[in-house]
């Protein structure tokens, strides 16, 4: 079935069930940003394949919204599916909600699937409906399209060492215990696949590049009880889980234990789906809070910064190896960006622990580079010679821990133009990563340091600063970020987030430059404790893109300690003419 | 009666209506920041003078909160007085609603005074307090204890011409009218009494500084009724509501008016008093929202940016001369901190339609300028002499404009712990003043700009960077803000705000640099429309407490170029031996 079809046949069960508009959520019922296949509905739906978006389908049009990552590849994807594109967070688009009341008329009947919606949109679209006299309804309309539908994954559900975990089950129980009582709730649901993991200390492969898998944990006073089907977990999975005491279910029998609580205080988070509130919110009291531990996964304790420290000079060594390759290839052997991708996944895999990429290798090969969130696919991508620049934004799953990274570098002449961008974007980068900041202090506050370059000359990047990164877990993960929305998380020692400004010249060139850097203390004065930013990444720049005169003498010393860094830590892995050429890219400016 | 004495007649009278616990916020009807003398209830009952801080008596215990701006100048009022001191912001130090809790038992009653209570505290506290099985109600205590409350003003009310409010009272209400629409509200109340004189293109001058009025407004699809005493009112006023179609009805006759409105949606803003909600919430359907003309009124017109161009030549020709005068003189003529702030009213008094200081002019010398809101007294205020330095915030009003200027100045030797200090604030003044930013930002996301050279150094100032300031009206105005808060209002071309990093070093001395600043556009480009601040303030700064080394060339160029400004608007104002040493002062560095 074509796009087009597929929307067709979805308009035909709409009239039959008296449903005026439907909205496709890109969402499973673990509100995971990646997710497992049978949940990519969306994708399904539309052909679109970006991360973010969602379709609104009504009796006869159907539109998609996106963010100015996919504005370019969007149209692409969605071209002959009759799917109109919606740019998210550009003036004079319209809210999707606003959309569908100017689509329908008065008493009309809106439908989602409230199992792949969060209570928040729920709550948001209904009350937006309701005051314009039109009726939200729960209805898995798709499962009576999509009958191809794949079966849920059977993967191997596996333990996360406590010397790498660093807290073993039991202590992470009763610290979650700990917030329960101070919020005074009896029950509480963890819905969000990474926080289930994290808390259990059990890692499984049911998405890509996310080491999670489906599954519900509720927690009570006494009782923690796991829903996953019994057979992924594998022995050591088991033990742990009866040493911890959690009791295991079925994944298909959450709901009908959620039934059985009544009277009960059950502290759930705003994002869960909005069926785990219909489960509950007749019965009980539920506070809406975020899920205690989210806060607390995102601390990363010594164990898991040791983790970081430990895969950073594996995740380097590969890059610099790659980079080596990349290089010198160019031009010599017929190259495309997907098998460049895998070609650099081939040289993580030779380190040691290596699990598989944290996300979808991003090669984006000059105009490409400038597709904020672009994946090549195996056929037809571009292929890659000796001039122009290239993006590689890329990571990995280490038993140790988690990495993110780019680089922008030439494979032969750039423009003066692309060589201001770069040296701007990475004056950003730098004067973020000299950032001190009072105890306190939030990622809204720090992330303009990493624009203002780039502001100076009348250019931003359509995307965050830094999302936090998790160990041996989601690359994107909560609670705290650098961006421009008013997040109240505020930074804390141990948390890792990413730092890459960007800049994008749409069929031109893309630039941006990303390390994972790392909360903590920088000294305690009379006047409040202050933090900095250590950044854990180590893979050199390329001089050869930066204008010297640009920086100033402060962003000259940061850069040349940093590759002194990177040469220290990982001139001892490297050999013969990588280690020479390495040698090079890491003397001084 | 002695502050003491107070409480504990405040306590008597708990006793008597079995009041467990009463609150007594820094409030009056409007919520005003400077209040008319029968609104001090705070001030009156426990002494404490400054501007923010409220003071919550038990039966048997009393303490006021209040910020880092008086955690020097509280503790000196409240002595003998028996109030604790609570240090609010401070880390272990209990929020109110928590201390009251901790105080009272389960049953308790706790009342405030609901029309001197926002209804947004008011809530707040009522949740907790009901969470912890205590109860709130509304009575005006301080009634039965103040006996001698002076009576409200009759000061006049008067027009502010056309020519320099830049929009006429007919269309401002119209535009009103349009968000009240789009709102979906018939009714509209405004309690805030700068955005009821800015609506009306009146003034008054019921409080200090403020050109206020006591006064309610309410605006309907057809009517607009004031809430004033009528014979306030000077012919030129009354005139100008007739001509705008505005009743006018006895400021006493305004809740009586409340009670009839029934079945209606009324627009409120949550910062209104409580007493407003209790009149109206029964009968009608209540929208929170802030006042839509205080976003309105913050966006400075032309005729209003042209009434601030004309004033700051004014203010600085005022400020020059005060300087000149005070550093000429201090340490050969006998000097305190009262007298040169009068001295420098006097100055200000020279210069066309100065109707009076924008507040409480603040010099503080030498340790005095630590004390970040210090107002001396009459009687007792420190000499000044010519040795150290002197930090004096102060501004003006004029019919056309609104101003506020910090500049801090040695008046004999000062120390290079000092000099560098000054140079880090000035640092981040001018980082601020350098920003460029796009469409959509806040203040938020350009805070720690002015705050990093401190933050580098392990320093920082306990009070905002930026405040909105008011076209003759308030010197202190919403909704926007250069704060660590995340304030969600966006700068827009138009608004006007100050620049006023600071730093204090208890007991030694206070620094601030502040000028007041407005928000212009800078370029639109295919990324976005970008803004940027133009500096209005023109006063120089001292270069002799300045150290060249610690400035990057970019903030000299600054410096010097805003040198130029000032000599380029200032000089043809000035001549003799004040013109000669300010050309002295605005040489380029």
């Amino acid at each position: 079935m074509t796009a087009k079809e597929k929307v067709s046949a979805l308009q035909a069960a709409m009239k039959k069930q008296q449903i005026d508009a439907f909205v496709v959520y890109s969402a499973d019922p673990h509100m995971s940003e990646y997710m497992p296949p049978e949940w990519q509905e969306r994708e399904w739906l539309s052909g679109f394949t970006g991360s973010a978006g969602f379709v609104v389908v009504t009796q006869d049009k159907a539109g998609l919204w996106t963010d100015g990552r996919y504005f370019t590849q969007a149209p692409v994807e969605l071209e002959g599916s009759g799917i109109a594109l919606f740019k998210d967070g550009i003036e004079g688009t319209p809210d999707y909600m606003d959309w569908i009341i100017s689509e329908t008329s008065a008493g009309s009947t809106v439908a989602v699937n409230a199992l792949a919606t969060s209570h928040k949109e729920w709550e948001k679209l209904k009350n937006k409906l309701e005051r314009d006299d039109r009726e939200l309804t729960d209805f898995p309309l798709l499962d009576t399209v999509w009958s191809n539908r794949p079966a849920p994954s059977k993967n191997e559900v596996f333990v996360h060492p406590l010397a790498l975990a660093g807290q073993s089950v039991a202590a992470k129980i009763e610290a979650i215990r700990s917030k329960m009582q101070e919020e005074r709730v009896q029950w509480h649901v963890i819905s969000s696949l990474d926080d289930v993991a994290w808390t259990l200390n059990l890692r499984g492969s049911d998405v890509d590049c996310n080491p999670v898998f489906l599954s519900y944990l509720l927690i009570s006073e006494e009782r923690s009880i796991l829903f996953v089907d019994r057979e992924k977990l594998n022995r050591e999975a088991e033990n742990l889980m009866a040493e911890a005491r959690v009791e295991i279910k079925a994944y298909n029998d959450f709901f009908g234990f959620l039934k059985t609580i009544k009277g009960q205080s059950v502290l759930i988070s705003p994002t869960s789906n909005e069926s785990i509130f219909q489960a509950l919110n007749t019965n009980n009291k539920i506070t809406e809070k975020p899920v205690p531990g989210n806060l607390m996964k995102a601390i990363k304790n010594d164990a898991e910064l040791r983790g970081f420290e430990t895969v950073m000079i594996r995740d380097g060594v590969a890059m610099v190896k790659f980079l080596h390759w990349l290089t010198h290839q160019a031009g010599k052997e017929d190259l495309d960006e997907y098998g460049i991708g895998k070609r650099l996944e081939a040289f993580r895999a030779e380190g040691k622990n290596f699990v598989g990429n944290s996300f979808s290798s991003i090669v984006g090969y000059k105009g490409n580079g400038a597709i904020i969130h672009y994946s090549a696919k195996r056929e037809g991508s571009a292929k890659v010679s000796n001039h122009g620049s290239i993006l590689v934004d890329s990571g990995g799953q280490y038993l140790e821990g988690t990495t993110d990274i780019t680089r922008t570098f030439p494979l032969g002449e750039v423009s003066d133009t692309f060589k201001k961008d770069a040296t701007t974007v990475l004056k950003g980068l730098i004067q973020l990563s000299m950032a001190k900041f009072p105890k306190g202090t939030r990622g809204v506050q720090l992330d303009a340091l990493a624009r203002m370059p780039l502001w100076k000359e009348g250019k931003d990047f359509n995307h965050g600063t830094g999302h936090g990164v998790g160990s041996f877990m989601n690359v994107h993960e909560g609670p705290q970020s650098i961006r421009k929305d008013l997040n109240p998380v505020k930074l804390l020692p141990g948390m890792v987030v990413s730092n890459e400004p960007g800049y994008y010249v749409e069929g031109q060139y893309g630039i941006r430059h990303e390390n994972l850097i790392c909360v903590k203390e920088f000294k305690t004065t009379e006047w409040n404790t202050f933090y900095e930013f250590k950044t854990l990444t180590l893979c050199p720049f390329f001089k050869s893109i930066i204008i010297k005169d640009k920086l100033s003498s402060k962003e000259i010393d940061w850069l040349n300690e940093y590759h002194q860094n990177c040469k220290e830590k990982l001139s001892p892995h490297l050999d013969g003419a990588v280690k020479e050429w390495f040698l090079e890219l890491v003397k001084p400016l």
